[in-house]
């Protein structure tokens, strides 16, 4: 009877993410990471489409989470408490993965083309959020604003959190960048 | 006595956005915007990169006097209050421009690595502001909050603005976007 071996692709990004951290990004091939995890890199490509992936496969799950937390909001909830009541199925997803993000965002840091590709996908993010919006019947400008809002306070709160060490903060540093953003945008 | 010809750059980007409207984008040349504009492709490298920079040349000028704007702001404004002041003086150059506005936005909108430059572009324009924040004594957290809100206030406004006539419209837009961010940020 052959091992099972549960999931490949979280065994691969820990791999990855191991190896970024010890001798950079740019240095680890990805047949050191499959090597590492104890994989093919056949198994690796049919997970990622390349090396990047590792870091931007998160971006699908953050936004099908976001998007799930949105339809659970209440319906009585204005657009932006909408968004944000919408992050609490992240914050679970994110208690989990502290390690990975702080070396992660290191990486980032580091890398303008990442950065610049952060950037696209936190766009397309602020794009599915103004649709679910619409989807309640928020009208569009509305839902564009409230989204673009939303993904702000997310990354000033997620740049204070991989800058911590609590993995569980997440929630409190929504709460203060939101109050915060209230505090700015007052008349 | 050879006959002075001012503003090569201005003739060069009025060619160019005849030509992508005659023609299109992709199908046009640097070598017939030189030729439409009565210049050599050697004045247009110039002032100009590539074909993709008359599109974005735009970026500093906007970038400048929106800091200029913010430097002139009054010293007991809120955060947004200062970055929404700070876009009196692109209202002005906005004014001259609807028509090549109207044209490049068209041409952006059909063409995703054009979208992600402009991308890129407001993101560089959030920093700037947000560092000019920073300059007046504001935290950088306000900061960040404040200029991102400012660039999404700006870029639902001008969305508007090219889709309607009025090329003086621009100062009214950005005051409705700003009104309707805060009714959606409002607790």
């Amino acid at each position: 009877m052959t091992r099972w071996k549960p999931d490949a692709q979280g065994r691969l990004m820990k791999a990855a993410i191991e190896l970024f951290d010890e001798q950079g990004y740019e240095a680890t091939t990805v047949a050191e990471i499959a090597e590492r995890a104890g994989l093919t890199k056949r198994t690796f490509f049919r997970h990622f489409s390349d090396k990047r992936e590792v870091l931007f496969s998160g971006s699908e799950e953050l936004q099908r989470l976001w998007l799930e937390g949105v339809a659970a909001a209440p319906a009585d909830a204005t657009p932006l408490a909408v968004v944000v009541a919408g992050l609490d199925p992240v914050t679970e997803m994110f208690a989990q993965r502290h390690a990975f993000a702080r070396i992660r965002a290191a990486i980032i840091e580091a890398n303008p083309e990442l950065q610049e590709r952060e950037l696209i996908k936190l766009q397309t993010l602020s794009d599915a959020l103004a649709a679910a919006l619409v989807a309640r019947g928020v009208s569009a400008n509305a839902a564009i604003l409230a989204a673009q809002a939303g993904v702000t306070v997310f990354h000033v709160a997620f740049a204070h959190w991989v800058a911590q060490d609590d993995p569980r903060a997440f929630r409190r540093l929504i709460d203060a960048s939101l109050g915060e953003l209230r505090s700015v945008t007052a008349a």
